[in-house]
């Protein structure tokens, strides 16, 4: 009945063959006199969303994960995942091959110092590490006589066949009407910056900024508008812009070289060395860029300052017209979302809905907005035991009938060009258990903690992370990820550089969009997770107060099940927080909505 | 009335003579060919407590305070010091001669690569900084083109005539009743410790973790029982142990040398170098270590390990033996305190009283205990506005009559061979302001939110430290200072390496001992801080839990003024608490108090 035109179901894992390839990789290390060769989940952008030709970890391990990396050495290997694939993992790698370990709690270079013998080489490509990344790798070789060898080209590249070609999306230009700020204004933004920094020049690798600074969308990767491109801005002077020229039609190429020289990206790494051989100091966020960068500037002679990547922070601040944009995304994306748990409780109690279903109803429900130019990410629609994976992907394999009595967990977005949503709903079907409405109760309490929370200009993420985890620790449970991620604008659904977690040491600014997200999950039961995006704003002042504070303001507009919540847990203050929310839900989105669905949802958004 | 035997009240600030110094040392440096030269409060064994001998910062500066450094160049200097000190650095040091300058906002770092100039030649004592912290100092050098230059003897050295000779305060063995776990053992723990860090030896140049591990106390240091010593410890075989001889008697160097070789501090550096020679794997925490040991082991071949101290950790955790000591301390401590508080309710609205006075009795109330060592660090006792100097130290000059109407902030702590205490209370003198209330209130809410937090094993201090403040931020306000340190046992009342702060990065364990003290201060007001000493402890299971489960249980045992708390502000769990609480104090204190005392504390922990 929906049909699903952004995301397939296909199992992409390729368990059977990857025996073969670490044994050719094996026997490829040893042509080049290497004991070892690290492979990370990462392209020369060091970002999350990698287009199908850089899916190395893929390709030899089987694992389709956002994150992780694999190191193969002559008599074993092992993969690095973090808490949110523990599971996954355990269903797509042959565990003969790869022990499997955890990235977080037992990182590469703590088995690197466990595993690697003195006088042992192991093999990285400088260009799929970040500065840092190759300098903690470094040291634990080091610490144990080892050595890190980079090795270029890489070596999976010529064991990989059938290697996807790389995508040449075409890049269309951000409209002022969405982006808000001209490319010109941002640009001397960012040189004012880089004066600041006292570098002659910065180097950008991160095509979110690239895309934010010349305000430009890309199509080389699923889901994300970003053009994979990089580019060098002088203190003085005309930036570089690094794109392959066939991405560009004349109307995007004039307007870019209004601002910018458009070179070919094999001219990058020359141009940065001849930057090196002017003596030039060159600034560069040794977190995100690729190890190779620092080293070109480097042995050209050239300075690198580290530090962290301005334009990062310029972009996770969203001006007047993004927030406006963000505001009718949420509001359009709202009335979608409506429409679909509506339909999702009018069918599913006949009992024959499955996940992929549901997948489909709600993207086609989406498109149906007629703006949606693509989900933000893959739908993550678990049912059951599925929800508890977190970062479930529904494929033909795994889908499930969701069932009477089962939780289905349903977390998705979609990008317009007015703004990226990011929604997390958890819904019953039938009869919850006590320990379910319990469970969902503390998550909803969390994420109210959060949502309510009133902090000094300054505060970072990781100092309020906790208050969404309160009340699960208080019954002995936690979440395994952190609470909130920052989101783009038409742009990547995770984005830098600020988060709410343990990790979260950016100050939490006015005009940065996160989200607030906390869960539970019990393997093999359930999945639990409520998911709002929320604006950070200033927050009314207080009599007496010495502090200027802040606030978050909730953007997205979907009702909470009432249905799961076990109304003994909550305060009376927490109660009057989801009345209101509630009522504005339905206030908002009413207008836009059918009599059926405004029936349905005027009874999801009654009072507790 | 009272006297105070282990506090002064003198001013030890000696601002006119600096100048003359400081010229002195230019003179001296540019006889030694060096630029400049940088002095922090440090000595070679890098702690918090320093011997008259080593306040080379205060000779320098005339600032007296517990954190800072300065920089002398040829034609300008500064002083770094902390939001603590912000104003008593004014109060002590000639601004003409040093710009003052936040230690942490704009860090030596920052002022250097600022003020230095292509070529120059910083001059720095190698003993006198950690590895980490050199390591900054040189990479600010290079980012000018300056160098970083190793300076021995130190320059001040040559210049102080009346320096203090070294203390040689003697030796105590610390009896295993009170420690808990006998030298061999613990020694035997680090040797394991030593082997799955894979060196050869372990360097231990923190005298708390030789004090701990030999179990010995000390008299170098003022309020501390520490032995300034250290020790080398290999993987196998016998430690050395380096500690002037003259501070042993013939028993204590006996029972030393049942495990150690007792070597003369002279030396340290030669087998160091020795052990370098040897190629072997030294291990040394690069953030506690002086960096001439670094420089010396790998100048004579040797490999140095960096990474976090493995005694601190093991010190920090007090076994059963310790605990006990540290509740039998606390009761106490908490009768003393209670008898002093009892005194300051019939004493100050007389109007006399002036916070010398509160000094001298308290101290001397603890002293009737005829258990007490020392107080475990100059109380901090301020009336009005010197409440809100958060490390305020009273002198004959700064002396305030407590005058009604006002706040007084105490905090104060004893060392007892059992237990060291650190308590603070803030009194209400008269009828106190209704702001006041209410901020003491939000403080309260604070210091009960941590109390009673329970949390899942391996949770941080960075974690749950936001918790102390929540009601302080909706109010717009915060304080400038953690909410707790770790405290050791007959040891340093600031103790690693836990905390409950922004930066503690420690998972907080089962038999730590930390502080909870939020506080509250309105410059040129009043200071507001509530302080207990809390065990981390196995919290009970919950039903359907899934993680091990730690809360806290306060130690520290003595009223919270009543007449402080603005009750409309409390919810009925926080009324509890503090109900239960002042319960326990009753209880616990009335068996060890006269019937006035008790008739007082009867009344000031009756239910809210």
């Amino acid at each position: 009945m929906f049909e699903a035109r952004f995301q397939s179901f296909e199992d992409s894992g390729e368990r059977a063959a990857t025996a073969a390839r670490v044994a050719a990789l094996r026997a490829e290390l040893e042509r080049r006199g290497l004991s070892g060769f690290i492979v990370p989940r990462a392209d020369r952008y060091q970002n999350e969303y990698l287009p199908p030709s850089e899916e190395r970890l893929s390709w030899l391990t089987g694992f389709t994960g956002s994150a992780g990396a694999a190191i193969v050495l002559a008599d074993r290997a092992a993969i690095f995942v973090d808490g949110r694939y523990l599971l996954q993992v355990r269903d797509q790698v042959d565990t003969e091959v790869f022990a499997i370990e955890h990235l977080v709690d037992a990182p590469p270079e703590s088995w690197l110092e466990a595993n690697l013998t003195a006088g042992a080489k192991l093999g990285y490509d400088p260009w799929l590490h970040t500065v840092d990344g190759a300098s903690k790798l470094a040291k634990a070789c080091t610490a144990v006589d080892a050595s890190l060898v980079p090795t270029e080209p890489n070596p999976i590249d010529a064991l990989w066949s059938d290697r996807p070609a790389p995508l040449l999306g075409p890049v269309t230009l951000h409209d002022l009407r969405y982006a808000g700020e001209d490319a010109a204004a941002k640009l001397d933004r960012v040189r004012t910056e880089i004066a600041k920094l006292k570098a002659d020049a910065l180097v950008v690798c991160n095509p979110q900024d690239v895309a934010w600074a010349f305000n430009i969308r890309g199509a080389d990767v699923a889901h994300t508008p970003l053009p994979l491109a990089c580019a060098i801005v002088p203190q003085d002077g005309r930036p570089a812009l690094y794109i392959d020229g066939r991405k560009l039609t004349n109307t995007v190429r004039h307007a870019l070289e209004q601002h910018a020289d458009v070179r070919d990206p094999g001219e990058f790494a020359r141009d940065l060395a001849a930057l090196g051989g002017a003596k030039r100091t060159v600034r560069l966020d040794q977190g995100s860029a690729a190890d190779a960068l620092a080293k070109i500037v480097k042995e050209a002679g050239g300075k690198v300052v580290s530090g962290v990547d301005p334009i990062a922070l310029m972009r996770a601040v969203k001006n007047e017209t993004e927030i406006a944009g963000a505001r009718a995304a949420h509001v359009r994306d709202g009335a979608a979302v409506v429409r679909f748990l509506a339909w999702f409780d009018r069918e599913a109690p006949r009992g024959a809905l499955t996940e992929i279903d549901a997948v489909a109803a709600l993207e086609s429900f989406r498109r149906d907005t007629g703006k949606l130019k693509d989900i933000s990410f893959p739908t993550i629609a678990g049912a059951g035991p599925n929800g508890a994976v977190v970062h479930y992907r529904v494929t033909r394999r795994t889908n499930r009938v969701i069932a009477p009595g089962e939780l289905f967990l349903i977390d998705s977005g979609g990008q317009y060009e007015d703004g990226t949503t990011d929604i997390t709903r958890t819904v019953a079907l039938g009869e919850p258990s006590a320990e379910a409405r319990a469970r969902f109760t503390r998550v909803l309490k969390g994420h109210i903690a959060i949502a309510t929370m009133v902090f000094p200009d300054g505060t970072t993420g990781a100092q309020i992370d906790s208050f969404a985890r309160q009340f699960l620790w208080a019954a002995g449970v936690d979440f395994d990820h952190g609470t909130g991620h920052g989101v783009g604008s038409y742009l990547s659904v995770h984005e830098g550089p600020a988060s709410i977690s343990k990790r979260g040491a950016t100050a939490l600014k006015r005009g940065m969009i996160l989200s607030n997200e906390p869960g539970y999950y019990q393997a093999g039961a359930y999945g639990i997770r409520i998911e709002n995006l929320v604006l950070v704003a200033e927050a009314p002042p207080v009599a007496g107060g010495e502090k200027p504070l802040n606030r978050f303001e909730t953007l997205t507009l979907a009702p909470i099940d009432r249905r799961l919540i076990d109304l003994e847990l909550l305060t009376r203050d927490e109660i009057r927080w989801l009345d209101d929310y509630h009522a504005r839900v339905d206030a908002t989105l009413d207008p836009l909505l059918n009599a059926d669905t405004r029936t349905w949802l005027a009874a999801a958004t009654q009072p507790l």
